[in-house]
């Protein structure tokens, strides 16, 4: 009876292709790690996925990346707020997401593999990019970590449903629905101070700020 | 000299304010804790400050909920997305954010501190709905666990910066900036199919999607 009431109204999802919207709409998820003390660590980074794997990547100056390709296991969380579920008491009003976690532990990549993922997590970001600027020299792939979790240990939650509020509530006064957040966008593109005149919008920032 | 090219373009912040300004403009933070076996969890969490502590609430039957009431330590990340870097190249390029990320341990609350945090943690949602429902029932509250953790062991990552190009590559000709990520935003909201008819849409939500 108890688990009855306090369940939430949300769902598992085994929907790998749900799974892949999810994570392909992304920017950043959160990595969990546990530090060398054993205390829990949560850590906001870039994603993007490849196929079969979740790629992130950061500096080799990076205390927590460096942790992580030591191949601790690892919590990759990417969470999309959806809307708020305005039930008629508190007790049912939540919030419309979409959570995908990922367990396991990361791989390092190198040579044309690293090449190729730091291309997709640029494509990832900001679609057309690669071919605009030049390519990265090797000091700048040197001084940069990239690692693969595999999609193989992964759940998939989604609270998407309406007010689930008793009888008598219903028959109350209180208003229920749903307020939708609406995903996000982008706004006008800054130039940089010091970008030299004569100098376009490349045509992927203006594709992507116009979506 | 490897530090230098690799540091990152944030910077630390100790601002209280910022990191208040964060928490009270976010709906979702990312909790980690250590599973019985070692590894990391990292599950997403409704947030709301109070004061000195942040409060996080769920049901009673969660297992994440109970081992986290049950003392452990835990990390706890709140981020908000700015915008985008378009630097020169992709080396350079990167995410505006703002990160907070807090450690400890959660208190469990009971009695009317109990019912003060999920007024407050309704507010935090749908500022004035408070006052639009009835009050939680014995049961509801039964079903319902309340932590609190206290904002003592915290650091605040502001990454919000123009893109950070040697000389050679403002020379040439990549456009470089920023592209702004626009703050969530409400839809028109949607009534539940179960709402009796002649029943306004409240005053909180009405607010809320005007903003």
């Amino acid at each position: 009876m108890r688990t009855e009431i306090t369940r939430l109204p949300e769902k598992s999802s085994n929907d790998r292709a749900e799974l892949d919207r999810l994570l392909d709409t992304s920017i950043v998820g959160h990595i969990g790690l546990v530090r060398p003390d054993g205390s829990p660590a949560v850590v906001p980074t870039a994603i993007a996925r490849v196929g079969e794997r979740v790629l992130i990547h950061g500096s080799t100056g990076s205390v927590w990346m460096r942790a992580v390709a030591a191949g601790g296991p690892v919590c990759l969380t990417v969470t999309a707020v959806d809307g708020l579920v305005v039930a008629r008491s508190a007790f049912e009003s939540s919030v419309h997401y979409r959570s995908a976690v990922l367990f396991g532990t990361c791989t390092r990549l190198d040579g044309p593999e690293k090449d190729a993922a730091l291309d997709a997590i640029t494509e990832h970001l900001l679609p057309g990019r690669v071919t605009e600027v030049r390519r990265p020299t090797g000091r700048e792939l040197a001084a940069t970590l990239v690692l693969a979790l595999p999609i193989t240990e992964w759940s998939l939650k989604v609270s998407d449903g309406w007010p689930d509020d008793p009888d008598e509530d219903v028959a109350g006064e209180a208003w229920a629905g749903v307020l939708p957040v609406l995903p996000c966008s982008y706004g006008t593109e800054r130039p940089a101070p010091d970008l030299r005149p004569g100098i376009p919008v490349p045509r992927s920032v203006a594709r992507l700020r116009s979506q």
